[in-house]
């Protein structure tokens, strides 16, 4: 698979070539990881390599979580770079780090985490508006996926607020997300929960053609078939279902990492139990 | 001076003590540094500790960016905690990470930021709700700024939407701050761009009793006169006004820290010769 690529069809290759729109989270809170393990800086990523080694066949793409990273204090960027290049090249990995800045700050953003850090993708939140967006989005081979509507209770606080014109807030997100997607030479993919399958079929409407990142599927109680109805792409694909929990913490013994490949494997079989038409490629 | 009152408090006393209301943001980008210096991890520190100690007697708080740390790389953490630790515990500091992110992976930024790293208060962004803001709020010592009315041309895209009410999202957000400040253990305080002094107006009405971080002053335009006759609260504080660039690059050549210095000084002048009533204290 070619490593230049946009990072549009370097997802799409990869959920063709392991059939699967597994993305797994990597949330390495050091408290529950198996307990004969120990709860060190050095246990978390022996973890996170371990599982990655075990999801590998099943997962289109991984997606560490700073606020884990941090949480290790000043050794988690050590962490999170080692958790980074414990992942082979060409399968995406997202950071899910909800960035947000202005001008010269968000490029200082953009060069740490894609060309320091090597991420393929980051996750970013659109409150600031276009010009805080537009730095993430000069390179071609990186994907930023915009928070749209996220998986929380408390998300409807703000993004479901409603314009004169009952346009929510979450939507007019989308609008722009397309329009960004459009303009400029990185990917422009949403995050939506799958909490919300309603608002999930309203943002694929309007937006055909982008890749959305899924949250919530698994520990967050979203239920797989309405989700893929609602989210899936004409082509049965631009899906990415994120779970971190269910398939990280499966298991608790010394056998955590098998344990977490075969959850991997299960969440892959029943997504694509409701994937309809299969991908010509499966 | 305590440390162990609110953050508020803390701001309050420590805006007394330096009759000072500016806010130093260390934002070290290697591009920028004095030639003399070199463009390493090493200056980056060195930089930022020889602002600080020429800066300490007109710095109500500091405010070290996270972006141009996560662009030093792998090493960014470490630089970020030994700056942190070059300010002296009795002076607040704010991390501007704009953080924002759900239950546990935000109760991990809130670990790892107050804890580890021992900031006073962090800046977040408020696109996910209470339940997402929540985490941060339950150290009664700490603060949390809140993004509500940013200084960036672009900021309108979405915080300027009006409701069915002809409320703005923007405005929406300050409403929910006072609601927050008054119902959760720590300090909430709101950001608000010194470009919008009509804004920032409209936002302390809504909420007379919080601090407002202001940025956009100095290198980003903000008048300086026009922002305070708007952000003040009624004992002629409440404000901290932050000014990063125009500071910490005054000078370039050996001088680089007295230069800071001075520029400092200089506006804490220019603020206070529009502080009126004089605070009783000064």
């Amino acid at each position: 698979m070619p490593e230049d690529g946009t990072f549009d069809d370097r997802v799409r290759d990869r959920i063709g070539d392991v059939n699967s729109l597994v993305c797994i989270g990597l949330d390495p809170a050091v408290a529950h990881l198996p307990p004969h393990m120990g709860r060190s800086v050095e246990s978390a990523v022996t973890f996170c390599q371990a599982v990655i080694e075990a999801t590998l066949p099943f997962a289109a793409a991984y997606k560490p979580n700073l606020g884990f990273f941090v949480a290790l204090g000043r050794a988690g960027f050590n962490a999170l770079w080692a958790v980074r290049h414990s992942i082979p090249r060409h399968i995406p990995v997202i950071l899910d780090c909800k960035t947000n800045d202005l001008g010269e700050t968000a490029a200082a953003y953009a060069r740490g985490w894609f060309d320091e850090f090597d991420f393929d993708a980051i996750t970013v939140n659109p409150y600031m508006g276009e010009d805080a967006v537009a730095p993430y989005l000069t390179d071609p081979r990186k994907g930023v996926l915009i928070l749209c509507k996220t998986s929380n209770p408390g998300s409807g606080d703000f993004q479901d607020i409603r314009d004169g014109a009952g346009v929510s807030l979450s939507l007019r997100v989308a609008d722009q997300c397309r329009t960004w997607h459009e303009r400029y030479p990185a990917s422009v993919g949403l995050v939506v929960g799958a909490t919300y399958p309603e608002q999930l079929a309203d943002v694929r409407r309007r937006c055909p053609e982008q890749l959305i990142l899924l949250p919530g599927i698994g520990a967050q109680g979203g239920a797989v078939a309405e989700s893929l109805q609602a989210g899936l792409d004409r082509a049965g694909g631009g899906l990415l279902c994120s779970a971190s929990r269910s398939i990280i913490y499966a298991g608790s013994g010394l056998d955590y990492d098998t344990a977490a490949g075969n959850a991997a494997r299960l969440l892959r079989d029943q997504i694509n139990a409701s994937r309809a038409p299969a991908p010509a490629n499966a």
